[in-house]
């Protein structure tokens, strides 16, 4: 089987490429393996040092990858070369939070002949590097979600080997992306293990069900999570599988924001809709809006002038479409904007669509009016009342990121607090689109949005995916991971019968 | 259908116990997810407040408890008073460590315009909980392990409602235990939905399909284990269930200890496999000894002069005797010692049994010989050699432990570390037996030891099982979770800008 590099713009062919053979599979089995008690036992300051190598010589090969990247995917030129800013700042962003120490939770309990119910001798415990891990390409983020994207940082940080089942969507930038960090760490004598690449559907699937395989990493659709999610859980061993599937993203509008800033909502809805073709995991899906706001009327006329945008490949575009004309097939629905029309005969373009219904259909239908649109796309969702907005929240499937937007001074509580229990992230008088790498962002959320919903994708909480514990009880000091000895000469924080500290011990076990 | 509670020392029926109805089950569900969002809206002192108050009516009434469950367990008087010190003393400990705030792991990140790879607004991260959890009783610990035992306490500490399905082992005790937290919420003005109990085998699968549950925990086999976890992981929404399912806890006695201290290690591992009838996941099943160390003729004499111990049903001893017999059939197995007889004729009565085998075997054969006895008996291995014992160490399944007896000063580095790779916890010079309730306690392990090897069901990282997390962007301080706002009057330990600080801060979003 061989994958073929398309040019969404021009359906120009860019190359042909073989999938993985199964030795080629064994080969990086292998070597990860052998590799994974050598990274978890590296110091994290060790790994910092090629993790933030990898980050160096992306950046150097920045303009090199970002052409590569706009002619397999489409996406334009100021975007790409934010996102490999994105992706090397990530890389060294987890590196340096794991080098504080604090991902690993060192927690020293002394002997305490005093316990109850018993006395206790000397108990130490720290995480540490689950395993080989297997990332599962997006195709939406060609850096940020793909070969050296968040999950593959997050891994490295914490101490995995990982195998990155590349997308098809851009298998030459992959290809570039992997060379780079293959030709890094031999620079850097980082055990060969640690990274491969593998190309093809069934090779990914085989790889999932393979005992050398501790933990695994998804971002893409609902249906192709899904199955992977299944197989891990299937598993003679189920491992850890950690899918994020993309969500609805419901903004809400109230009465008091869309009297005092129509413009400024509809502006802001528009751009942030249309960001990236509306090929974002975080892209407002449904909009409720207050019944005669005028803020649909603005929509409307934004989205009229909005040129028709390139989608990642044909296969997606054509997706979208079909599934927009069945959308519309729905009674309730209707089509309120249409921007300016796409070339039907060449490349992977479509036009922005806005579609409305009202809150009472949300309520009777909500499987059809909540399922997520990949594409420029969005669905305005019109209530009559305070009780009626309530009620259609209540309706709304677990989704990655909840919105509302709010007049000066509005007491927003209850609606923070109703888009919490169904969101992984609530905004208020923001845009959901843009995921800042940072200690407190949370890219995840109940399900369908993502496999699990405690954990996260983005920011430092990501690198604890990967992470397993191990308690270390009357361990001699000099047997014990260094970080949980007596000395503590990275002076790092240390959970010492309950309290933090970054104190060393002068008696030990 | 009912249950049937049987003293297993004689025989005696105590009680006949109806299954919960279909009624029930419903009336249980919607209590618990009504009461969802009020205890996670609750204040960790607030919920602090009555999981105290629980304990103290526990202690209370501990001498009548543990009557009780002494006459449905067959347990001995003092270890179930020790028991129920421990489930008291667990339920507070996990109470105050919640309200450390810690668990929770509040983060603040300040709005910073030179943030790469784009400017961002302030964001906020803090864990709640996840919502209703299921909890299967386990047998073998009829306080600590049951309706108020490490997965209630942690649940209810993480703020949420607990639905705990009775082992059918000891249903009087069940219900008392039920009684008392009931009575003890109500006085307290609890929601009544924080608690429920519910009866019978299919009552809890169905529980465990309903949509208002959002995780569960189990204690117990790999088979009942596994099963609960199928389910989870196939409805339409997954969600977490950690299933704690036993294990081999195998111990490797170097041949510097063996000549050191023959009797003390015998004495040790008699004791230690033979604690509650060896009905202990975390009973050592599997005892790698120097050939010729005289270790074995040292146990044989402490097994022979042993009394049959009482096991907590009939069943589980049918099926301890049953699975030895095929065990004993194994060409390279051999019977080593027998303790003094059982009767036959009443109770469930089993005798000590040792039983040896080869390091050779055990790499041959790993499944038979690596497979958990519940019950009084243990395997010895013995290994010609260093490199044997390393390569029989390779073949061990995920454990829950790992412990190392060595001579003094003797280097065990290269042990613990294997030992690491395959258990949750290792110990030095110690019995895995006996699981303080510590900050650094792990009580978990890779597959089949439990079915995510991230989690720990003992100790304070047993809550976080139960939370997720929700960042809050640009949301006004009024509207956000109390320990999030910029005045930290608990003065609690927050992440700012990725630095550990309890200081309030003086500007917000």
């Amino acid at each position: 089987m061989s994958l073929t590099s398309v040019n969404p713009r021009n359906d120009a062919v860019l190359a042909t490429i073989e999938e993985s053979t199964a030795q080629e599979l064994e080969d990086a089995l292998a070597a990860a393996w052998a590799a994974a008690p050598l990274l978890r036992a590296m110091s994290a300051a060790e790994r910092g040092r090629w993790i933030r190598a990898v980050a160096d010589a992306l950046d150097r090969r920045s303009d090199e990858l970002v052409q590569l990247a706009g002619s397999e995917t489409g996406l334009p030129h100021a975007r790409l070369t934010g996102e490999v800013v994105r992706t090397t700042t990530q890389l060294r962003f987890l590196a340096a939070h794991a080098e504080t120490g604090q991902p690993f939770e060192p927690t020293i309990d002394r002997s305490d002949p005093s316990w109850l119910p018993a006395p206790r001798l000397d108990l130490r415990s720290i995480r540490a590097g689950i395993g080989v891990v297997l990332v599962f390409a997006a195709s939406n983020f060609p850096f940020a979600f793909s070969v050296a994207g968040g999950d593959t940082a997050s891994a490295w940080a914490a101490g995995c080997p990982v195998i990155v089942k590349t997308h098809p969507g851009h298998p030459l930038l992959s290809e570039a992306v992997a060379e780079t960090i293959r030709g890094t760490l031999a620079a850097q004598c980082v055990p060969p293990g640690a990274f491969a690449v593998i190309r093809g559907f069934d090779v990914g699937r085989t790889a999932l069900t393979d005992r050398r395989v501790s933990a695994g990493a998804f971002t893409g659709s609902l249906a192709g999570g899904r199955a992977l999610v299944d197989i891990a859980s299937r598993r003679h061993n189920p491992i850890p599988f950690f899918a994020e599937m993309g969500s609805i993203n419901p903004v809400v509008v109230t009465a008091h924001a869309s009297r005092e800033r129509p413009e400024q909502i509809a502006a802001g809805l528009a751009d942030s809709f249309l960001l990236g073709s509306g090929q974002l995991c975080t892209k407002p899906g449904l909009i409720l809006i207050p019944s005669g706001s005028g803020i649909a009327e603005r929509i409307t006329a934004l989205t009229a002038e909005s040129p028709a945008g390139v989608m990642l490949n044909r296969a997606i575009r054509d997706r979208h479409r079909s599934a927009l004309r069945e959308f519309l097939s729905h009674s309730e629905i209707g089509l309120v904007a249409v921007g300016q029309q796409a070339p039907d005969d060449h490349g992977a373009f479509e036009a922005p669509t806005v579609t409305s219904t009202t809150a009472k259909a949300l309520i009777a239908d909500p499987d059809t009016i909540t399922e997520e649109h990949f594409g420029p796309s969005t669905v305005l969702v019109t209530y009559e009342s305070e009780t009626e907005l309530q009620a259609a929240i209540q309706t709304l499937p677990g989704t990655l990121t909840g919105t509302v937007h709010c007049g000066s001074g509005e007491d927003v509580t209850g609606l923070v607090a109703m888009l919490a229990e169904r969101a992984g992230r609530v905004l208020v008088n923001d845009w959901p689109t843009g995921v800042a790498v940072t200690w407190a962002q949370f890219h995840g959320g109940p399900y369908p949005s993502t496999s699990d919903a405690r954990h996260t994708s983005v920011g430092a909480g990501a690198i604890g995916r990967f992470l397993r514990t191990v308690a270390y009880q009357n361990v001699p000091d000099s047997a014990l991971p260094p970080w949980l000895r007596n000395a503590n000469p990275d002076r790092i924080l240390r959970r010492m019968d309950g309290v933090l500290t970054d104190e060393p011990i002068s008696e030990g076990p």
